[in-house]
């Protein structure tokens, strides 16, 4: 939307966290709640965002946001008045809008925020106050929308100036999401009298603009009901499980099965295909995909990978990798950063396989570990397998020909090149290449006479 | 239950689950809806079971049912009313009775459909109308059941000429159970009208029997109140986390601990002991029986396999497998199918062992791989320990005699006989068998002397 | 408080527990429940605890218990007034106050025993009788108050003789603590009527006091509302659950992040540090202590261990462990009892460590079997490599020296002591001390020459 500055407010110290950690800093579903509040108002396509920092946490905070954004420090905890007055000064002279947004309000959702501009836009509003009509439970330590005639609202009752005792069952609530009209806002923000200790506060702003006859609009935030703002560690949680629902409903709705929602956990960043199956207790996470007919879990973790068509993927744990179609991955089994199984491959239990690629049709089907090796297509590595790819200084390669059959417990002492068909019988210490249909046995591996194939 | 036939409907597409599967083969607490149904419904004994199906989905559903049942084929997709004339052409002229069921309900219980049918034939009722009294959120795109005088059914009210703005927090709604005179039914669908897209409702039989001054009942069936029908992979998963806490309080009740019940997923066909201690996170599969005394978890899956008394499984994978009375199996290991251990063998970590016998008393600690292996009692399986039964083309067979003791890391070709009491040096590459008493060390093994027991 | 002796009622059978356990002994956060209940009873200082038992299950919890309480035996079921005069008999002359309290009650807390003894003694009470305010659902089965003019308590309505069906939405029900005037109960309890069986009980004692013109006072023992009391499995899960919540809680407000709270399960004895974060499914168990900053899980299992600064433990399980600042613990890897990482220590995947201390900077990065080892500083455990600790007869220990380079799958017979930088080729088979610098290789390992590092 054209002319809107987007202000996040995140100068707050969060001191019932108990954490040396900006409370904005804190993540829901695998992203700092910071961000998610920028990624939503990037949906009204802000020219600019400032953050409001403290000197405290400035570095922690530009150090997550980086150059995305523009900084206002605010030097004193004076109030979401005071931060709003430092805010506007990096706002430049033409900027016709100014959404306001508490930093540590990680449910609101681009929709919500894009329909409250519109509506402040249409109806050309002073101000237009979010706000979610919470249970009184919810509502307890919120300011609250005072309605006047016709349910305009007229202004903020605060939390503390308010008795619940015998108070509606529901409350409209005040969120921490506000449009402004820039030019009112500007001077209206010097003109914010002062609380104890000497805050001024944005709700303040509500009575005023009223005051002034100027039009005051209000909007209900409906996505941030699940938890609206984080200050302990139990709102933290909170929000993370409002937040999980969310994705657990996504994926559901687009064709996932989840067999139990509630102990699947997902990243705001993965995507899925129809037909996956998700056992519990399994979690996907960063910048995933999961492609069509895929199961995961029970106890799977995925991270940063694509997994292909058809997929299974076990109890087992896959990071930054590419796991082809119908491939499988068995239990306790690990494929670190960088791996790749070509379609069909077979991990089973208890394998580790790091920075190499698994030839298509290839089995790795027990304990062993596969590191920095390209291993073709059909071959067969065998239980307790390793690639020795570390000297204690430096690692290397180890290349493995198409339909190889690497003996159990063979040490292959890399960099090596096993050839096409060759074969190292069981407990072979491999030091050097083997050739296309060689046969290499012992310690140190020899060559061997060909004859029927060993078992290994 | 005399001259009862069972008619399910399983025709329908299903496309708000966005999957290529026919929508009752979808799966609750490890078998498919329909089977859940079909179960329930054997509970009146009928004389036969008939399955409508669509083009579409006839090859998957009978592919799932087999021969149990009969099929009807519903060429186009015309509505219930439509289905139920389809079946009733496979039903015999004999037939007193007939139970119509929907196929996507998983929930209803056998006892539910026989106390139906019973009151059923003791009303000598035309029409016994299946519904379960839900809250007005669960009720919403149901029918319901429209009452008379002195409370008794009149007719349905489709959820889509109701308005439900200002209804009861509750209401009585139609579940897709029903059980009909057999010859009034035949004659009465083909009376029954056209509604839009020429479909035929099932539902609108309730206002012709009364018209026609024939009995209608309504009957309560309480079991479906979780989840009367599955059309979302959302009314799946609440399904399935019914029919989990049906499974779960069953458990409990029985006398087994579940520390976390809401973490613990059982399959319909598991049974249990008394006393058994089940931790978080645990999966019990398939036809397994867990004996008295028996602790799981957490983090255990076991599936399909008998679990003596005493025993313990850590966080482990069981497959089709019978462990034995005070066996312990540790973290992390696999017992693949066909696995067997006896009274008080003990697997540790790290451990798979697949179509093997494990004797009593033996040990398999660590990490290894135990495979198409028979091991004798008191044995030890030292770590890294490989039984190498492949060699590229078939399987072997390693038998490891009482109190043998096989060193850590040897690798045992197979074909392969360690005698009793027999001892394998570390490191042993062991390719010719091993007499009674023999001792073997190095690569390839060859016999050493006899002195005090090598480490191992 | 003075002048108080506790009497806990452990005496009942629990038959719809179908266990073969007393009651009582069942497990709440990895404390007994009778052991929760006489923490909480200690709250009091009381001079002396009494727990009531029946000749069936006095074993069994004096094996529990031990020295710390006395015992009175009761040695018929005839009601919570016969175990109090079975008690009584224990009890000194001097004794002023009785608090008697039921023995499936874990969720007391002391401060509420400790308020409820503080008003008894206060207001110079006869009997001070607690409850708590239920929903009917909870109070079913339990005793209610009955309350006089002005509020004041009269009696109690045993749930058997109490209509519910038109009754309040919540109920004060009886929980099974009072504090008795010592003298006053002494007398009292032989004038108990009998009921049905000949029973005797306590609740009697309220509308005899009150008829007696003794003071009687009621107090709210809040804590217990998760639930009261255990007679079924499924009630020890919901008292499983509401402890969880509890400990749950208490962490996050101490400033510990729980993704998933649901799938954390906390020991009463676990203690933490701040901006440690507990990823979903894990378990933290016995005397553990988790420092500042670390990270846990998913699906970590930690037991009695000391988890220092900084370290991070993934999807592994840890028994009775030290864990240095800054160590790293990978998934799928087991810490047995006995253990020690260094500040600094690595331990990757499939690892498994016994009774070792790894030397600070030192990785274990692959599956292995380390146990009883000293590891020193820096150095490199090769995957596959086992330290053969165990001849078939005794343990024996395995010295590694800093810098050591042991190369994947070594065996080292043990005892063994493998010195200061040296190294031992791939494979190698070393039964013999390998001196600082020493470089050795083969089946079995000889020294081999100074070369460019081997890899391994």
């Amino acid at each position: 939307m054209d002319g809107f500055s987007a202000i996040l407010m995140a100068a707050g110290k969060g001191v019932r966290m108990r954490s040396s950690k900006p409370k904005v800093l804190h993540h829901i579903a695998g992203l700092s709640m910071i961000r998610h509040v920028v990624a939503a108002a990037n949906h009204v396509a802000p020219e600019q965002t400032v953050v409001v920092v403290a000197p405290d946490n400035a570095e922690a905070i530009a150090g997550e946001l980086g150059e995305d954004v523009e900084y206002a420090e605010q030097p004193e905890p004076l109030g979401t008045g005071h931060a709003l007055q430092v805010a506007l000064e990096r706002v430049p002279a033409g900027t016709r809008h100014v959404l306001l947004l508490n930093g540590d309000m990680p449910l609101v959702t681009g929709t919500d925020l894009a329909a409250l501009c519109h509506l402040h836009v249409d109806r050309a509003a002073a101000l237009t106050l979010g706000y979610a009509t919470l249970p009184l439970e919810q509502a307890r330590d919120l300011g609250t929308l005072q309605r006047g005639a016709r349910g305009k609202p007229i202004g903020v009752v605060e939390a503390a100036e308010r008795d619940d005792r015998n108070g509606a069952p529901a409350m409209d609530a005040i969120v921490g999401a506000y449009a402004f009209d820039a030019a009112w806002v500007r001077g209206a923000v010097k003109r914010l009298s002062k609380h104890a200790q000497g805050e001024l506060y944005v709700t303040d702003l509500v009575a005023m603009a009223v005051t002034e006859g100027r039009r005051v609009e209000a909007f209900e935030v409906a996505s941030v009901r699940g938890c609206v703002g984080v200050n302990t560690r139990g709102q933290l949680a909170n929000a993370e499980h409002a937040m999980q629902q969310r994705l657990r409903e996504q994926a559901m709705a687009g064709g996932v099965t989840l067999i139990d929602p509630a102990t699947v956990y997902i990243d705001a960043t993965v995507r899925f295909g129809t037909d996956v199956v998700v056992k519990p207790n399994t979690t996907i996470g960063g910048a995933s995909e999961i492609g069509n007919d895929v199961t995961l879990g029970p106890n799977a973790q995925v991270y940063d990978s694509i997994v292909g068509e058809g997929a299974v993927i076990g109890s087992a744990i896959v990071r930054a990798s590419r796991i082809g179609a119908g491939a499988q991955v068995g239990p306790f089994s690990l494929l670190r950063e960088g791996s790749e199984l070509a379609a069909g491959a077979y991990v089973g239990a208890h394998a580790e396989i790091k920075a190499s690629r698994i030839g298509a049709g290839t089995h790795v089907g027990h304990f062993s570990y596969v590191g920095d090796a390209r291993v073709g297509d059909n071959a067969n590595i065998g239980a307790g397998t390793v690639t020795c790819n570390y000297d204690g200084v430096n690692k290397h390669v180890t290349e493995i020909g198409d339909g190889a059959f690497i003996g159990s417990g063979s040490m292959l002492i890399a960099p090596l090149k096993i050839g096409k068909g060759a074969l190292t019988g069981a407990g072979a210490v491999v030091r050097e290449d083997v050739p296309d249909g060689g046969r290499v046995a012992g310690v140190p591996a020899r060559a061997i006479a060909s004859r029927s194939r060993q078992a290994g």
